[in-house]
């Protein structure tokens, strides 16, 4: 099972019960309860679609109106811009129920959250709406901040995780969850997009020691 | 001084005594011996400058002519491309004399090396060009090539800073000059580009501080 710590895989897929399909969604054809979130998540499925194949300065509000079969003016309505698309898209992504690795010791958690970073990165598929969030962000203050927020929310899950190694004895007490989150991913994303080298088992090993033995050591533990 | 770690500040001065101002540089009218470094240089500026104020997929050669006084078609001929104009401006970037700190121990480097990230970003001048190159790598494989190449460059430069610390005795021998400085780099990058949180001193400290932690675990010696 692939939990991925940044962003959901792409096309996330809709809700089974709720099954949408691009063009079978149109205001006032569907039953009042769920139309709301199936033209939400048809739109979010245009977006990424749209982010993967154009980017995000090639996106338009006509491109997610035809691929979604959502009208223009519901778009505008409801989204304002293309900014406001990409936005919701992205808050979207962080209300899947994602949980951090339990694998019972303090490294093997820490090796499983670099694991799949490599593992959403090495699959062009499950990378591909994630790296176009990030790139968006270069041109959307809006998208950064919804990208600020999507993050915030992951490290925040990462508490338990913590918690649990502070309870068998492997961290100090006030080791900061998100400090130490933040560490195991930061060299692997360092990587896929400032140096743009390879990313492969190896360097997740090393992303998840470096942060193993800074948090040992106390770098992350909050002050008293 | 501010010497960055990632990269030189914007716009990079053209060397004192073959002053560059746009429009000047016409070829045929400089004597050869300085015309090809001086119209390389006033095309990286025009390319800095369009990049910062277009970004990439705003940038023309037109755009890059008119504002370097460099004509198309020698661009077409020299450079081929915007690509290709990217590339090279990347390319100087790296050609500077840029040298690690060395305060007179480990920590104090690290935290310099830090710190002048936090410098260059925090400064809008100096950070739009560095950032324009990495959004750029988004868009164009050839720009993501020479930002790798850039880094590259970067990294090995670091190796001194590491020969000094083991002859000082604070780190393990073999430890890998490359590694530590890309771990001092990688939590502030990841918070710019990435989580797009705010840098400051806080988080300089500690990616310097989990860095120090790491190597002196042997996280980054190279296997024997």
């Amino acid at each position: 099972m692939q939990q991925e710590l940044q962003l959901p895989s792409n096309p996330p897929r809709p809700p089974a019960a709720e099954p949408t399909t691009p063009g079978t969604v149109r205001p006032g054809t569907v039953r009042p309860g769920g139309r709301t979130a199936r033209t939400r998540a048809a739109v979010r499925d245009a977006v990424l679609s749209g982010l993967v194949e154009h980017g995000y300065p090639g996106l338009t509000v006509e491109y997610v109106a035809e691929h979604s079969g959502v009208h223009k003016t519901t778009l505008y309505r409801r989204w304002s811009s293309v900014e406001g698309l990409v936005a919701d898209a992205l808050d979207m992504a962080g209300e899947d129920s994602w949980t951090p690795p339990d694998t019972g010791s303090l490294e093997g958690d820490l090796r499983a959250l670099a694991q799949e970073v490599v593992d959403t990165f090495g699959d062009p598929a499950a990378g591909a709406a994630p790296t176009a969030f990030i790139a968006a962000a270069f041109q959307s203050e809006q998208a950064a901040d919804a990208l600020r927020g999507f993050y915030a929310g992951r490290f925040a899950r990462c508490a338990p995780l913590v918690e649990r190694a502070v309870a068998r004895g492997e961290l100090p007490a006030g080791t900061d969850a998100g400090s130490l989150a933040r560490a195991v991913s930061a060299p692997l994303f360092f990587r896929l997009f400032i140096t743009r080298e390879p990313l492969d088992g190896t360097a997740a090993g090393q992303a998840a020691g470096a942060a193993l033995a800074a948090a040992r050591a106390g770098v992350f533990a909050s002050p008293a």
